[in-house]
């Protein structure tokens, strides 16, 4: 069997669970990885990740740096939200011909806030034989592929619904800080308005839904909430008083000719019971999913950004989105 | 846009579904029919599926006759259930380089049961490039598809379990007799043992499971026993007295080095209760996931057939697995 040779570009929690998992993989070989943290450069990918598995490949402060020592085929890519952010960091890769698997949220569907970056990106991509891809769990599986994968059985779609609930005590302190645990309500929302605070991908998961259903839309809007603590609240990361926010509730409506087509309902909040992820198609058959013990969890994030390898590659080059992939699956 | 020139061969019920289906997408002209009813032959296709949309192509007594008019790009096909019936009708059509979509149940997997037809199929396209596909609702999506899809966001896969219940009474009168409906208990199991009753396609999508995991089961066994009417039942389409066959209940188990990795198991009778599919998926993280309507009807079959069409031309030529395909949806 050819290997993959992979590079993890950031190693922060997500990069280590994504060299984790990708050392499991006997297709995949791991040569390196990249991270500006002067603590972390030089060291060996195996003592940062405390898995002997991810092997003795070392980590550089730049991909220059990186490319004089290995030449991976697939960088993966975790470290911004932003396609703005994430541009700088992805472009050079591509134009050495470097296929990349980015967490970035809204590389789900790049085109939506950045279109110019995104015609780019994929301009370079094509010329070099690369490919970038845009995944996760959420965004680029729940609130988006899942769905749009229930539609092939229907003969009519009239709207897709999909509601998302998760019990953000079982997740990282990073998350739990995101979703504004602690502040008041009225901060969280008016981060939420400067872009600082909230889910990223939510409206990228909505146009990608429009996308591969051949909708287009004539209005994407999104609002964000508090969700306001009922009771104190401690986790190992925060501490949360009854009044304060504890989490999030957004909420993105997609309409065409004035008639809601997609809506997609996030809860992600401290101590949220019955986390689950819904899916309503509206349609002939109409159906009903539900994930009733959710998806949540890095592992469920790295998992999908590794297994996209193997597929990624046999895609024609340039900028692909999930739903032009393969099926996703375990590999 | 280029639309896709298409035929259906077999002009039954859920040929003619394919039809009024075909019909109302853009990207699709319907150019004729293959039917070996004298009753057919020569009708307007239009006239037959009673739906003007369906157009003025005719109905042809065979492929060369079919040929003679017109060049389909994709022939659906919707005959017989068994490869070896197959066989003798699709060679042909991949031989003049014509991609073909079938409801085969057992073209789902074909090296399964018949591993030298597969692979003669697989050669025929690829030296005319044209595709093979079989595809479906059930095999096709709810028992392989939709399984494999959700451990893509999987680290570890141990075990994938499937549980199917439809509610027959809904369903075509076929439908109705192929399960049992009024025969004796014996009677049905008999006639599973022979392989002339039950729900075909079942190992199938076993085998599918199997193959997009990468793993080699070392048993892959099916049972059948029959549903017992626990009251007289009356459909539009069948009588079943209390005591007497009303469907069936099928188990497929795969096992690799003794440990079960895969069960499926379908519960399809009259009168049902609480229609649904479950998938569960033991594994990090473990999921559960349940289509609470059921995802039953010929409208699902045909959406799973039609939809198939833009994928397919895009995948390379041969035999082609569902699992190889883009992610499904609505097109």
């Amino acid at each position: 069997m050819k290997k993959i040779k992979i590079a993890q570009f950031g190693l922060g929690p997500i990069g280590i669970e994504t060299l984790k998992l990708a050392a499991t993989k006997p297709w995949i070989e791991i040569v390196g990885g990249i991270d500006i943290d002067p603590a972390k450069v030089g060291k060996p990918l195996a003592r940062l990740a405390g898995e002997p598995r991810v092997g003795r490949a070392r980590v550089h402060r730049s991909l220059e740096a990186l490319l004089a020592t290995a030449q991976p085929e697939v960088i993966f890519h975790t470290a911004v939200s932003r396609v703005k952010l994430a541009y700088p960091q992805i472009e050079p890769m591509l134009q050495r011909g470097i296929s990349v698997i980015s967490s970035c949220e809204e590389l789900l569907y790049p085109a939506l806030r950045e279109p110019r970056l995104a015609a780019r990106l994929d301009a370079r991509a094509k010329a070099a034989g690369a490919r970038l891809l845009g995944t996760g769990v959420n965004p680029g599986f729940v609130m988006d592929v899942l769905p749009v994968c229930l539609t092939g059985v229907c003969r009519e779609v009239q709207a897709v619904h999909v509601q998302r609930v998760v019990n953000a005590s079982t997740r990282r302190g990073p998350l739990q800080r995101k979703i504004g645990s602690g502040w008041t309500p009225a901060e969280f929302e008016r981060r939420f308005q400067r872009g600082q605070a909230g889910h990223a991908g939510l409206k990228e998961s909505a146009a990608l839904i429009a996308h591969a259903l051949g909708w287009k839309l004539d209005a994407l809007e999104e609002t964000g909430k508090a969700m306001v603590a009922l009771a104190d609240i401690k986790t190992p990361h925060v501490t949360v008083q009854r009044g304060q926010c504890c989490g999030l509730h957004q909420l993105a409506v997609g309409r065409m000719r004035g008639a809601v087509k997609i809506t997609l309902d996030i809860k992600m909040y401290l101590d949220a019971p019955n986390p689950h992820d819904a899916v309503e198609i509206v349609g002939d058959p109409g159906l009903k999913n539900i994930v009733t013990t959710g998806v949540a969890g890095d592992g469920a994030t790295v998992a999908s950004l590794v297994h996209a390898a193997p597929r990624l590659l046999k895609a024609p080059p340039g900028l692909v989105l999930m739903t032009d992939l393969g099926v996703p699956s375990f590999a």
